[in-house]
């Protein structure tokens, strides 16, 4: 019998839906039954495993030895300390681990890049489409959402494990790239079509906030506009597509030419 | 000065969030100020409109002479009767408008089928996708998520104005399909490329339930199965794409063949 979560314990993992303390304690969360053990069975330990009892003793002998300490929950109590509305069956908390982040990263491959992409549901799906693309390296400016967001985690099912997410100043990030020679692609309303783009197997693609697109700022910086060609006269409402959608788009199209 | 909403007004609308009282009415709500305007200047009347005094007060007079009926709302009241979280500033209740359907609108173009797709974010989505790609109509089991739930025609963000979204039994309407020699492509995971595929201006792109995908029902009729490739060995927790995403990329990859 594992013993009943603490009270310590639980205000902990309800306090980690804050930012600022996920990076005090260097610790995040991960929810559900398929998310947590999918974690642990790629090799990653977790710090503790909050479920409930039916789950714990129902759950396979690599994912319990996966824990540092497992203890058991109420339905009730799951409720409480979820970010989820209707949480699944267990939770756990995993120490964040960031790689050494290397400028070289970016030559040879194609990155996304976002600039103040600020919903969770968006980031989380982005990394999901890097992931299924072999995209494994994501830059976001340090005002995007945190890549630790439980929604984030919980958006991304899983390929969170497989992409590196690294907050950088953009401006700095991208001036480097250009003095490189690197392309920088920008997805803008304005752009050439990316279906007749000239689009490479190394690059930055640059997508924008959700209302304003990319900054002045940064367009700057964009040494190629591309645009995903939309209805042949506007239609009210559809003025763009939403930024994961359009990276969706964006980085078929760039995995289709690195295919040929 | 207009008269502020009514109890019975009120009670109408938030029971318009089932689907019943939907259909029983011929009415569904719009939300946002964004949408609500869009939908008026597009040329469509609504039944009833109710907004905060100071939305009222400050919106177009094309916008105000589209509602029969116009009433103010205060914000505690709006985020009573309000299918969002964070309501706006005004809603409206419209009147549904179905044109007749016929089979022939299938004829060549290039028409998206859902089957059994149950969350609203996603028929929102790929009827935004559908919107943006052109295609002026998708076919929806019966079983799929109602196209007038309030949180669909909120992730639409205006597409669904532009777009027929038909409920069909999928079995009689694929099998007449095949039987006009219609192409019939289902999305799965074990067809062709989507880049080699041979993809043309007409046919009927099948998507199925989000975590179940085309039930073996159905996949009888698909007559060429397609795929989007995904990581050359697999990864843990990205089996597949979110059925959104498989539709916004698919339906590029359609626009874009269909541009040659």
């Amino acid at each position: 019998m594992h013993r009943m979560i603490t009270r310590n314990q639980a205000k902990m993992i309800l306090s980690l839906q804050k930012r600022k303390v996920r990076e005090e304690n260097s610790l995040f969360v991960i929810e559900g039954d398929k998310l947590v053990r999918e974690y642990i069975i790629a090799g990653n330990r977790v710090s503790l495993l909050a479920g409930k009892p039916e789950w714990i003793d129902g759950e396979s002998e690599a994912v319990i030895a996966g824990a540092d300490e497992i203890v058991t929950v109420s339905y009730e109590e799951l409720r409480r300390i979820s970010s989820l509305k209707t949480p699944h069956n267990v939770l756990a908390l995993a120490p964040m681990a960031q790689g050494d982040y290397s400028d070289h990263l970016l030559t040879g491959r194609v990155t996304p890049v976002l600039e103040y992409v600020q919903d969770p549901g968006n980031l989380g799906t982005i990394i999901r489409i890097a992931a299924w693309f072999g995209m494994s390296n994501i830059v976001c400016s340090p005002d995007c959402v945190d890549f630790y967001n439980p929604k984030v985690i919980q958006a991304t099912m899983g390929a969170f494990m497989h992409v590196s997410v690294w907050y950088r100043p953009l401006e700095s990030f991208l001036g480097k790239a250009v003095t490189e020679g690197i392309p920088v692609y920008g997805a803008t309303m304005d752009g050439r079509s990316i279906y007749d783009a000239d689009i490479g197997g190394e690059g930055i693609i640059l997508f924008g906030n959700e209302s304003r697109g990319i900054s002045d700022k940064l367009l700057g910086y964009v040494t190629r506009r591309i645009t995903i060609p939309g209805p042949a006269k506007p239609l009210a409402g559809i003025e763009s597509l939403n930024v994961s959608m359009a990276a969706a788009i964006v980085c078929s199209e760039f995995a289709r030419r690195a295919r040929r």
